[in-house]
């Protein structure tokens, strides 16, 4: 009987990788990390093999991977994009660099993100989102809050979505937040917490706003679906919001929701509410209204 | 013989209120200024003739104008929309925000200049854009600075444009600051100088980026229009960036640059181009290149 093949994780900042470690883990599969230098931390690996990668040794990342017999693998977790300059790239990172070219390199995240994951798959990697390997990561749709979202969260949420979609079509960000019919902030490579810490400062008076994270349209869905969790729900509390509304999973892609329980105990606990959503739906409802 | 009608100025913060009654001085126009409470300052307008105006004092407001002789009159500066409750209309104030409607007073910032635009012409007024009184505030199409963009900020300017673009077909902003092909910020209700603020800890090592910021599609002309000036410049360089990119002035639309001289002298010292630009031809030009 031979064992079943590792999982290959290329692990960056945050929760994330850890939780897709955790995920493979109670599924009884191994797990081979390649930790990415100065991004995921190898104290919080000390349960599973790894080795620590620097972003531009792409030479010594294919082989770490195949030293570990790594066919499927996962890209997780937040890895801040260095200049080009700083990237310092090995021979084989020079070789794929030039073909992949500089329009994905300096284009978006998105146009990055689905280099990477062509050039893993001819290199004979099987990339997959966290979500196609662990389908529960993406929350189904439904207010599982106490709160829900009554008509003029609604139409907060019917402003976030057009705001979002059309950030989104620029592959720009994929979050926003609106109070009372005013867009209050706009993600762009900030991050969500980021964006909710400035939140509070620009609120109006009177009910509170909403947080709106959609898919992006172009997203490369295998690899850079939003994520929230429980830091999420405490970042939105604490700029005065009343709530959150995220995609709901349609097949492989959709929202991750981390640490789904605390997540909504914690939201329970702010008195916010959470709606996974079917974003076409929501709009149209709108119109009708 | 008369004395000539004096213009009107409905003073927000911010200098901008203060530049109109300069130049309205210069040309030898009497001016009488309802200064909103909280934002103008009554100290900045000892040499003109003024009001404080509680901003829901909608009736006290038209009341002063007429009592000025004012007809032409000119909003300028900002003012950060309250919410409704704390706005504490007056009895005319409530008419004109029950015949507005709900839709413009928690819409986009767009719709609620329109309407009040609206109901200013219907009160027998003829409000105006500063740029229309004193078509010198519109920057002509140029470079004007030592510094001028180079292939890459081009490109960079060219991301900025369609991001731009996008957020202002949803009404939600008119800026952002792309960096090699990256958008580090986008513009929403917390200004531009917010927006470059945090900019300096998202950049990336390598050239600087830059700032582009739009007249809104659907912006209303006459009131609206993007302002920039030497505060612009200082956030600018204190953020890394290598330059801003505006547009030109292309009839009554265009960028209202404050303290011109100081503006370029300000970005030439910290060696930051500015690039007052068609952004369509601009845009054409990438798509030649």
């Amino acid at each position: 009987m031979t064992a079943p093949e590792p999982l290959g994780l290329i692990a960056g900042g945050g929760v994330m990788p850890l939780r897709v470690a955790d995920a493979a883990s109670r599924a009884g599969r191994p797990v081979f990390a390649a930790l990415i230098e100065g991004f995921a931390d190898p104290r919080d690996f000390t349960a599973w093999p790894h080795e620590v990668v620097r972003l531009g040794a792409v030479g010594a990342l294919f082989a770490a991977l195949r030293r570990n017999r790594v066919r499927q693998l996962v890209l997780a977790g937040r890895v801040k994009r260095p200049s080009f300059l700083s990237l310092r790239l090995d021979g084989e990172g020079v070789r794929l660099a030039a073909k992949v070219g500089r329009k994905a390199i300096f284009g978006g995240d998105d146009a990055l993100l689905r280099a990477v994951v062509d050039v893993l798959r001819e290199e004979g990697f099987d990339p997959l989102g966290a979500q196609q390997v662990f389908a529960d990561l993406l929350i189904e749709g439904g207010c599982p809050t106490r709160a829900r979202p009554d008509a003029d969260a609604m139409a907060d949420i019917r402003r976030g979505i057009s705001v979002a979609r059309q950030l989104g079509q620029a592959d720009a960000g994929q979050g926003c937040v609106v109070q009372q019919g005013l867009v209050l902030a706009v993600e762009a490579i900030e991050g969500t917490d980021a964006m909710l810490a400035r939140c509070a400062d620009l609120a109006r008076e009177g009910p509170g706003g909403v947080l709106v994270k959609l898919v992006k349209p172009s997203q490369s869905k295998l690899v850079d679906l939003p994520v929230i969790g429980p830091d999420t729900i405490r970042a939105a509390a604490a700029a005065g919001l009343r709530g959150v509304a995220v995609e709901a999973r349609n097949g492989h892609v959709g929202t991750i929701v981390l640490d789904r329980d605390v997540t909504i105990s914690e939201a329970n606990a702010a008195g916010l509410f959470l709606l996974a959503m079917d974003a076409d739906q929501v709009l149209n409802q709108g119109e009708n209204a």
